[in-house]
C-alpha cells in the first residue's frame, strides 16, 4: 500500500554563516546586547558631506557624554519640573546622607559632601533621566564592615577615613572598568533573592548595634556580627546586673527626653582628599577588597533602580554608560571628600514622583546641598541623635522586606532558600561572606540546571498538530511503534552524559511498556530538538552513541527542527549522513505521517 | 463580522505537584539520573513472604557489591573468553605499567604492583564489564608534577614514594566520597576539549624531558614546564659547547647499541604500605591537592571510558557505583604499594576487543601479574631502557591526538579554543593552573550561555502550522500586526534583564520596519514560551514589566503553552491574571487565529 503523503517542507540543511560572523554575533549579544552602536549604522541622507560628517562626530561625542543628547534640547518648563523634583530629593537627602555616614562610623558631614560632588558628575556620563544620586545604606554598612575589621573607626578615625576614600576610588575604578570592558554581565549575577537576603541580614545587624546608642553601652562590639553583638549584649548586660539594665533604661528615657546633638558641622565646600587615598600594602588588600564588594553592590542596586524605572517611561537606559557613570562619580568622589555613593531605590523614586525631566534634578540636588554646606551647616548641629537614631532604625528596618520573602516563599522555594542562607550567612558570619555564599550557590542552581536539562516526553491532540508534554496534557495520546522526546537546552559536555543516559532511560521504559502491554515494537525515536539552541562536539558524540545505541536495537532515531547553529556542526560531523538526510524533519507533524506510513507500509508486507 | 473559531484546546493552568514533590523530583534527576532504586519499586509477585524478603535482601546488597549480580551466572565458556582477554591485557599491562611508573618518578617495581592489587578490588564493587584497570599516563605525569614541586624525586625518593602512597590514599577517598554523596554531577564539568588539550599539553612536557634521557644530561631540570625545559636544554647545550653535543650524540648511539636495563626487580608480592601514609601538616595540603586533581581527572578518564564500551555493548554502567569502586581501589592499593589506576581507554579497548565477558578478565590479569612477582621479576630487569623510552615517547605520543585536535578545529571552534588554552596551560604554566584555566573558561561559557538565551522571530509556512526561525528559513511569512517570538532557555535572573532589552529590542525594530513601511500597527506580541523550562522571582517580575511596556504601546502581550513548572509560578504570582488567561494559548497557531480574527474585527469597525 502507498499512502499519498502530504508535501514535504524542505529541511534547510545549509548555514550561510561563517565561523568569524557568527562568533562577532555572538560576542555581541553577549557585550553588546543593547546596541550601542546603532546609531553609527544608520544611513545619512547625504553622505561625506561636511554636515553628516559633523553629525557623525556629534554623534559619537553623544554617545560619551550623553548629557550633550539632552541639554540642546533642554528647555525652562523642564527645567521648572526638574526644579521641583530636585529640591525635592535634596530635603529626603540631608537627614538621610547624614544618617548614612554614622552608619558608616564617618562624621556626618561626610554624608553630605557625598551628596554635592557625585550628583554632579553623574548627569555628564549617565544615562538615565530618572535616577537620584546619594548614599545607600547597604554599601555604607557594607564598607563600615569590611574595612572596620582592619582599623577600628573608633580609635583610628583618620586612617579609617583614608581607607574609606580610598576603597571609594577603587569602587569607582572597578566600576569604570566594568563598563568599558562592557562586563555588565558580572552584575547580573547578583540575583534579586541574594540581594534581600542581603539587606535583611546587614539590617538585622544594624538593629542590634543600635541597642548599643539606645541602652548607651560604651564597651560594645564594632563587629558586624549577630552572635558578636548578642553575646556583647548580653556579655555587657550581665557583667554589672540589674543596676545596668535600670541605668540603660533610664539613659533611653533621658536619651529620648534630652536633645543630643550631631555636634558641629563645619562650615565650606568639600576639601580635597586625592592626598589622603593611602596605597601602601599593609592595607591594600582590604581597601581592594571593599572597593569591589561594595562597588558591585551599589553597581547592581543603581543599575536595576535605573532600568526600572525607564521602563515605567519606555525610556532606554545603557547599562554600560551607567557603569561606567557611577565609576566616574565614585572616582571623583573620593578626590573630594565623598565615600560611595549610587542610585538609591527610595531616592530615586521620589525623584521619579516628583516629575523630573532630566538628570537635571540631581544638578538642582547638588546646589541645595552646597547652599546648606556654605551657609545652612551651623544649624544642623541641631540635630537631635535621637531621631537620628530612630530614623536610622527606621531606613534601616525598611531593608528588611518580609513581604517580598514572603512572596518569595510562595512563588519559588528555591529563591526563598537563597534569599535566607545570604541572610544567615551575612548575620552569623560576615557580610562578604554571606555574600559569595548566596552568589556561589546561585551560580551553582545555574550549573546543575544546564547540567541536567528536562526532556519531555509528547503526546499529540487528536485531529490537530499540536504536541504536548504528556504529563502536563495527559489527554494527549502518544503513537504505538513510535516515541517523541522533546529536548529544551543547549547540548554540552556537562550535560551530555546526562541525556544519554535519559534518553537511554526513556527508551528503556517505553521498551518496558511494549513488552508488558504486548503492543506494536518501538519502531521510532523521534527528537524534537528545535529548542536546542547549540551543540558541541560532545554531544554530537553522545548523539551518535546514542543512534548506535538505537540502532542495535532496531530502532530509528529521526531528528526534528535542528537549529541553524546546531545543523551547521551536525552537517559538518557527518551525523546527518549518519542518521541519513531521510530521518530529518522540519516539524514533528511531518515525522509522524512519514514514520506512520512506513510502519503502516511495514505491517503490510508482514501480512 | 464574527468569525467562526476552531475548537480551542483548554490550557492546562493547574498543576497537581506540591513543591516538595517537584523538589523531590529534581533532587533525583541531579543526584540519581541512572535511578538506581528501579529495582526496589518492582512490585513482587508474593508480597511480603519470605521468599520474596530474601530477594529484597539479595538485591539490596547486589546494589552495593555488584559482583553478586554477575557472579552466580558466571560459566565456563565466560572463563574462557575472560581467560583469553586477562592474557592479552597482562601482556600490555606489565611493560605499560613499568613505563608509567618511570614517568611518575618511582621504581618500576611500584607499577606492577599498582596491576595486581585494584584489579582484584573493582570487580567487586565495579558495575563495568568491558573496563580493564591500570596506570595511566597522564595521571602518573600530573602527580609526578604536583608532588615533584614539593618533594625532589632524585633527593628525597623515599619521602616522594610516600607521598605519591598519601595522594593516592586521598584520591581514593575523594572517589568514594564523590560516590557515595553521588556528585558525579562533578565530573561532568570536565570536558573533552579540556582533557584533550592537557593530555596534549602533558605529553608535549614529557616527550621535552626525555631528551633529558637522549641526550644523557645530568644537571636537568625536573620541572614540568616547556620553558624551563627548552630553557635548560638550551643553557646545558650552550655551556659546554660543541664537545657536549658531540658526546650526546655519541651517547645516543651508544645508547641504542648498549643494553641499558630497567635494575632489579625485587621477587615477592605487594609490601604494605599503610604505615608509609605520611599526615604531617607540611606536605598535607599538596597531598591533598593531588590526591583530588588527579583523582577527578583518572575518575573522568575511566567512567568515560567505561560509558562508551557499555553502549556498545547496550549495557548499563552506573557512574556513581564506579566511582566507588576506583575509589575503594584506589584507597587498598595506597596500602599495598599501588599509586594510582583507572580504567586507561587503550587496555580497556583492547580487553573489549579480545571478548571479555565479565570484570573477571582484571581477576585473570591479575593473576598473571601475581606469576611475574612471584617468578619473572628477575627476568624483567633485562628490560632495556632504550625500549623503555621509547615506549615513553609512544605512549605519550599517541596522547596528542592532532585528527581529533584538528576534528574540533573543523566542527567548534570554541571548544578548539578551550582545548588549546588547556594546552598551552599545560605546557607554559603548569598542569594543575592550566586545567583550572581551561574548567573555568568552560564552566564561563556555560554562564555566559546561560545569560544570553537566544530568542527568535517566527514565520509561518504558508498552509501549514508550522512556525520556524524565519532567518533559517526565510521563505517563512510573519504576519502583519503580529510579532512571534521563541525563547528556549530557562528563565532566571541573569537572564531577565538581558531578555527585557532583547524583547524591547525586538519590539522597536519591529515597529520601525511598521513607520518605515506603513504596513498595520503592532498589536499583539506572541511570545512561545514552550521551551522555557523553569522561571523564577525576577524573570515573572521582567515579564511583568514586558506586559507593562508593551500596554503602554497598546500592544497586548500573548503567552504560548507555558509549562506546568512555569505555568504554576505564572499563576501564583498572577501573572496570568495580569495578562489576562484569554491571552495564553496552547499552540501558536490558535493564537495566531484568536489574534487575526480580532484584528479583522478592529479593521472591520474602524471601516
Amino acid at each position: 500500500m502507498v499512502m499519498q503523503l502530504p508535501q514535504h517542507h524542505k529541511v534547510n540543511f545549509t548555514s550561510s554563516k561563517t565561523f568569524t560572523s557568527s562568533f562577532i554575533s555572538e560576542v555581541k549579544e553577549t557585550l553588546f546586547p543593547d546596541d550601542p552602536f546603532k546609531y553609527f549604522y544608520k544611513p545619512s541622507s547625504s553622505t561625506s558631506s561636511l554636515s553628516s560628517r559633523l553629525e557623525r562626530i556629534w554623534n559619537l561625542s553623544a554617545y560619551f557624554l550623553p548629557m550633550l543628547k539632552w541639554l540642546p534640547k533642554y528647555t525652562l518648563s523642564k527645567f521648572q519640573d526638574d526644579l521641583v523634583a530636585g529640591i525635592t530629593i535634596a530635603s529626603v537627602t540631608i537627614p538621610q546622607s547624614i544618617c548614612h555616614a554614622r552608619l558608616t562610623h564617618l562624621p556626618p558631614i561626610i554624608g553630605l559632601y557625598s551628596c554635592f560632588v557625585p550628583p554632579l558628575i553623574y548627569p555628564i556620563f549617565g544615562s538615565s533621566k530618572n535616577v537620584a544620586i546619594g548614599t545607600v545604606a547597604s554599601a555604607s554598612i557594607l564598607s563600615a564592615s569590611i574595612i572596620g575589621d582592619e582599623v577600628s573607626p573608633i580609635e583610628n578615625p583618620d586612617l579609617y577615613l583614608c581607607l574609606v576614600f580610598t576603597s571609594t576610588f577603587f569602587a569607582g575604578i572597578f566600576q569604570t572598568m566594568i563598563g568599558i570592558f562592557r562586563l555588565g554581565i558580572l552584575v547580573d549575577f547578583l540575583s534579586k533573592p541574594t540581594i534581600l537576603g542581603f539587606m535583611s541580614g546587614t539590617a538585622t545587624i544594624i538593629i542590634l548595634q543600635q541597642c548599643k546608642g539606645m541602652l548607651g553601652l560604651t564597651h560594645f562590639t564594632i563587629e558586624a556580627d549577630a552572635v558578636y553583638v548578642v553575646h556583647s549584649l548580653y556579655h555587657h548586660l550581665q557583667e554589672s546586673s540589674w543596676e545596668t539594665l535600670l541605668i540603660g533604661l533610664v539613659f533611653v528615657c533621658f536619651l529620648l527626653l534630652a536633645k543630643y546633638i550631631v555636634g558641629p558641622l563645619k562650615k565650606g565646600l568639600n576639601p580635597l582628599s586625592i592626598g589622603h587615598l593611602t596605597f601602601n600594602n599593609q592595607h591594600l588588600r582590604t581597601v581592594i577588597k571593599a572597593g569591589i564588594v561594595t562597588g558591585s553592590l551599589a553597581l547592581a542596586e543603581g543599575i536595576a533602580v535605573g532600568r526600572s524605572l525607564a521602563l515605567m517611561n519606555n525610556d532606554h537606559v545603557d547599562g554600560n554608560k551607567e557603569m561606567i557613570a557611577f565609576g566616574m562619580m565614585n572616582i571623583v568622589g573620593s578626590f573630594t571628600s565623598c565615600y560611595l555613593t549610587t542610585a538609591p531605590f527610595s531616592k530615586s523614586a521620589v525623584n521619579y514622583d516628583y516629575g523630573c525631566k532630566t538628570a537635571m534634578s540631581n544638578v538642582v540636588m547638588a546646589t541645595c546641598i552646597m547652599l546648606v554646606l556654605l551657609f545652612l551647616g551651623p544649624f544642623f548641629r541641631y540635630t537631635p541623635l535621637v531621631s537620628l537614631a530612630s530614623m536610622i532604625l527606621l531606613s534601616t528596618g525598611s531593608l528588611i522586606k518580609l513581604k517580598e520573602i514572603k512572596e518569595l516563599f510562595k512563588i519559588d522555594k528555591f529563591d526563598f532558600c537563597i534569599c535566607i542562607i545570604s541572610f544567615l550567612g551575612v548575620v552569623f558570619i560576615s557580610m562578604d561572606i554571606g555574600l559569595l555564599i548566596s552568589v556561589s550557590i546561585s551560580v551553582i542552581k545555574i550549573l546543575l540546571n544546564a547540567a541536567r536539562p528536562k526532556t519531555y516526553k509528547l503526546g499529540n491532540f487528536e485531529n490537530t498538530t499540536m504536541y504536548q508534554d504528556v504529563e502536563q496534557y495527559p489527554s494527549s495520546s502518544t503513537f504505538s511503534g513510535i516515541l517523541v522526546l522533546r529536548i529544551c537546552a543547549p547540548l554540552f559536555f556537562a550535560n551530555a552524559g546526562y541525556l544519554r543516559e535519559r534518553i537511554k532511560r526513556w527508551v528503556e521504559s517505553e521498551l518496558d511498556l511494549v513488552t508488558s502491554s504486548g503492543c506494536q515494537n518501538l519502531e521510532y525515536v523521534i527528537l524534537d530538538v528545535g529548542g536546542v539552541t547549540s551543540i558541541d562536539k560532545t554531544s554530537i558524540v553522545m548523539l551518535s552513541e546514542v543512534w548506535r545505541y538505537l540502532t542495535k536495537r532496531k530502532i530509528k532515531l529521526v531528528l526534528i527542527d535542528p537549529r541553524i547553529e546546531v545543523m551547521e556542526k551536525l552537517v559538518i560531523a557527518e551525523l546527518v549522513n549518519l542518521i541519513g538526510k531521510e530521518h530529518v524533519f522540519i516539524s514533528i507533524d511531518e515525522a509522524i505521517i512519514s514514520c506512520q506510513s512506513s510502519l503502516l507500509h511495514h505491517s503490510d508486507n508482514s501480512i
